[in-house]
């Protein structure tokens, strides 16, 4: 996708290099940072240089196949070995960063070569997931839509393309004329701060409205889809996603607004077999007391905003389930959040 | 209501002068402004010192009293004409003000004294009023409740009590245990601001979440019922509040959850027909993409939230159709909000 005009990826790999776009930085620095060792990789993605299941997952492969080619000669298998665990051990929940992983690790133990394809390979292939659910949800998107999304499932989590975003990109770069609602996605502002920043970027016209507005412009008939990600599928549909997805989700029904998840195949769990079993995490209640950001000047500040002595709480997603879900837009094409549908994409 | 364990009401007159919360500095600083004369009553309207439909009619209403004291016998007549008009420019949309000062002038024309008296009579009318809501909506709320909240509908907006918040208090005092789900309330944040500040000051235990949590909390049967304020009622129920009251009330339907209304029978205006009928004010954008508050250090601030370059929407208030809303919480009883059980209390 283009920042500034130019077309970028969030993260690639040349020669022993690892290239990535620094997220921590945005939306108000754009910076690429260099990753000259596996170790070093491992750094980006534990302090979160690098973020989203896609482009962790691709920075993993990268990261491994940059272990392959480190290893010395005499103590490849055992250097190897060790580094598939450090990597593993960045972000030990991130389902997309161990898959990944196993593959090149496999193609690592026949030859660096192998591993450096094999990482070259599964980069593309988000890439290319990314793209096809694009290139399905734009059969969707009518001339003249409004589209509202939370949180941020583009790009930026991905490769290239994203996922909820993917269909918003080719449906704009086909000429048809749509408007984007950005849902802010309190407390961490993730459609603040990096949705609008890609639609700045990629041109796409949008407003941000703050996570109470949704309903009303709803209820207004001012909201024709409604397309978001996921972080996990269960077997039959439920979806975890950002907290607020649920309350969009009701809101949808209540008015029929489509309501569609946009995700690759392997965000689908079927070792899960309802939302009930999805646990939910709880993150720092700091994130709803304070907020940070730069001031006019652009100097950076973290402020107050909430009255002294205030508790909070902080569930950082929600399962909204499948009787709500329009239908997925996957990689394989979209289906309806049912059993049987979601079994025969595999 | 009780600050640092002191009783105070938002807005008192004692001799000529208004007391009031200095209400644009809260919650970071608790400090009372004291207005010696009707004109400097006037600017704490405008500049927002006092706020809330009910405080502001107070406020107003002691302002045309002191206007009253202060005239001159000479031109007492001509004084007092100029003076309501005065008032009444301040904050030319608040219903409640002109029903004030409307009485208070009239009082006014018999004389200073029965201005004062007619001032203080309404002033306690409006304590009395937030009261009552509060009795009637205890019997609502059963031991071990938790109720959520959206916005501010506390005693800060009246002279005593509060709408939404008032039935809180008392079975708070009663000794029941209840536990309070605080909406934040984006863009402005009065929930984690002004609401949590009261909690804070009465001892009532809460937790502020982000506006995106309330489905959540509902989904995991963690809210027994949610009360809200009002800024106006439609004669069929239908009824406009800050913005995300709307989607609040479809996710309680969705999880029958009771959803109340609590205000005073002024906030019901028979002339509006349907919700339909009531305009949605838009507030600056800036209240979407800054926030403020203080460092660490205590320094304020105003910060970016999102990407440069982004626009917003800011719709201020929405309109919650009456077939969500379980009951309306007056001072003269809990009605259905139905066209006739509305007319009954007039």
């Amino acid at each position: 996708m283009l920042v500034k005009g130019k077309h970028y990826l969030t993260v690639w790999m040349e020669g022993r290099t690892v290239y990535m776009i620094e997220q921590n930085l945005l939306p108000f620095q754009f910076r690429i940072f260099e990753s000259p060792n596996y170790q070093t990789s491992c750094m980006t993605i534990r302090d979160m240089i690098t973020r989203g299941a896609g482009a962790i997952g691709a920075t993993a492969g990268f990261a491994m196949a940059q272990a392959a080619l480190e290893a010395p000669k005499e103590t490849y298998q055992a250097f190897i070995d060790h580094a598939r665990k450090e990597i593993e051990a960045t972000r030990p929940t991130a389902y997309n960063l161990f898959f990944v992983v196993e593959k090149v690790y496999e193609a690592a133990c026949k030859s660096p070569e192998k591993a450096f394809e094999e990482a070259q390979r599964l980069a593309q292939e988000n890439v290319d997931d990314g793209k096809k659910i694009g290139e399905f949800g734009n059969t969707l998107i009518k001339d003249g839509y409004r589209i509202e999304t939370h949180c941020n499932a583009g790009w930026l989590g991905f490769v290239d393309y994203g996922s909820a975003l993917s269909p918003i990109y080719l449906a704009n770069r086909s000429g048809k004329k749509i408007h984007v609602w950005v849902d802010e996605t309190r407390p961490r502002s993730q459609g603040a701060r990096l949705t609008a920043w890609e639609m700045v970027n990629e041109n796409v016209p949008f407003d941000i409205i703050p996570d109470n507005a949704g309903a009303h412009y709803m209820s207004k008939g001012m909201v024709d889809m409604m397309i978001v990600g996921a972080d996990r599928i269960a077997a039959n549909g439920d979806t975890a996603n950002k907290i607020g997805t649920l309350e969009k989700a009701i809101a949808a029904k209540y008015y029929n607004v489509p309501f569609y998840i946009a995700a690759p195949c392997s965000t689908i769990d079927m070792n899960t077999k309802t939302g009930k079993d999805i646990p939910i995490e709880e993150r720092s209640h700091d994130e709803v007391l304070y907020s940070n950001g730069p001031d006019k000047q652009g100097d950076f500040h973290t402020i107050m905003t909430c009255a002294p002595g205030s508790s909070a709480k902080n569930p950082a997603f929600d399962v909204t389930p499948a009787e709500l879900i329009t239908g997925i837009i996957t990689n394989k094409g979209i289906i309806k959040p049912t059993i049987e549908e979601i079994k025969s994409l595999f």
